[in-house]
């Protein structure tokens, strides 16, 4: 039975899991680290941890389960200096935006005879600003929650029961879990998230030149312009690990996109157009 | 004191335009006509127009302010039209997305001795989908509507207080009234509204290429993804007129984006990408 759970990071996602766990009725023991005091305080005081650690090695060792809730680098940092301290009673999972490098490093450190477990996981959850005040207990409501466990078979039983058990509780946040081999979900994720995101970053940079320097301009766009630039405001301190950790296959989804452009600019007035405009219908078709 | 509105074009625009104008207190009479019968009988079942008029011509005639709330190419179309039937006392406006054209078919036909007024207007509301059925009263609330009104000095007295009563009427539904030169319109909401629309299109389109059989993955990109795309159910009729009638703008800031997306794919593990993501959060900041 889970009953200790320790967050390693409680920026937006990791005080949201524990406000959600509160709110799924999850009795027992959350502590909560984080790199600056001020977001750990935030966290306590909101009520999605119970306590604040200063040792995050000490609170992993005295934990079941130890959420990984940082950027990609910090949480590959982190599994280094976890795995030797922890033990084949720990469970380790994370919520970090790409996959094949993470699930490659829980292979290689964790998952293997007298080691901790680790269950690479990803909520495609979040917002365009991070940090603990903006946590909310209903984030995980109605996402899917990723997971690219290639090393299930290894576990001792009491490994695999944690792993079973925290998927239950993610269902429990209102999340749906899907199940990806990690490359693929890295695949994946450029087309249907990182480059969204890539995409509103050029253009909130575009217009930030053309019309910047005339705010009442911005109005003019409307709902529209608004949503188109809304991840624009998404911090690069999160988005340079994943640009860096799955470089190649985001270089292939904006490649493609600038193909796409120049098509479209290239026949706004042929009857290509057309055919854009009906396959782009086609995605959002209800 | 306006009293007889015709709206000619009874979509989401025109539709809403009638709502609004009642929910504000209009009391005079609004007639309408539409081009397919049921999108007119919808507006009438929603209160938005008193009667249904078949001839469009005659409808106009007997009203003093009529409303064009058709695509771009349908507006020109009825000014060509409409010109020869109305006189000094009828005052013409519309709600079309691309205003230089337009504001120099009002010049050429309207606003001289004799002939009816023309007031170049373009409110910055709308739907990804169009459609009497999704009109609404608010819809303009909280927006930007804008003129491109260059003959204001031409006017008879009494059509200039139509316009002013009308220029009343549209800040009565909620929007805010902006003033601008047509040719500066048309740059701007390049940039703005159509560089939005044209990337939604084009990110639709390829990922309906990359995920398009596979439903569940479009799930995984969650709010971001679905914000990005909303604008990819737009329909073409709409913005085949707006490309064709704005192309050289809307070509320079595609070609922009390009540019942009292939700095960004160049520099995801160099410095730049700090800058970038720096500049976007500009855009954004609040």
């Amino acid at each position: 039975m889970l009953s200790r759970i320790a967050i390693l990071g409680t920026g937006l996602l990791g005080t949201s899991a524990g406000l959600a766990l509160r709110a799924a009725g999850f009795g027992g023991r959350i502590t909560g680290w984080n790199r600056s005091p001020e977001g750990a305080q935030t966290a306590l005081a909101m009520g999605a941890i119970d306590s604040v650690c200063k040792d995050a090695l000490q609170m992993a060792r005295e934990s079941q389960l130890v959420l990984l809730a940082t950027p990609v680098f910090s949480i590959l940092d982190w599994m280094e200096q976890l795995a030797p301290v922890l033990g084949p009673a720990h469970l380790v999972t994370d919520v970090g935006s790409t996959k094949a490098q993470i699930t490659a490093a829980g292979a290689r450190l964790f998952n293997q005879p007298g080691k901790a477990s680790f269950l690479p996981g990803h909520p495609m959850a979040g917002k365009e600003r991070g940090g603990a005040s903006l946590a909310e207990a209903g984030l995980f409501r109605g996402t899917v929650w990723l997971f690219t466990d290639v090393d299930a078979e290894s576990r001792t039983p009491e490994c695999a029961a944690l792993v079973a058990e925290w998927r239950r509780w993610v269902a429990a946040l209102g999340a749906r879990t899907l199940d990806l081999d990690p490359v693929r979900h890295d695949e994946l994720v450029a087309w249907v998230s990182h480059l969204p995101q890539f995409v509103a970053t050029a253009l909130s940079a575009l217009l930030e030149e053309e019309v910047g320097d005339a705010p009442e301009l911005k109005d003019v766009g409307g709902r529209g312009l608004r949503e188109m630039t809304r991840l624009g405001a998404s911090p690069f301190s999160m988005w340079r690990d994943i640009a860096h950790t799955n470089t190649e296959a985001i270089q292939e989804a904006l490649l493609a996109l600038e193909q796409r452009l120049a098509h479209l600019r290239e026949n706004l007035r042929t009857p290509a157009l057309r055919e854009e405009f009906g396959k782009a219908n086609r995605f959002r078709r209800e």
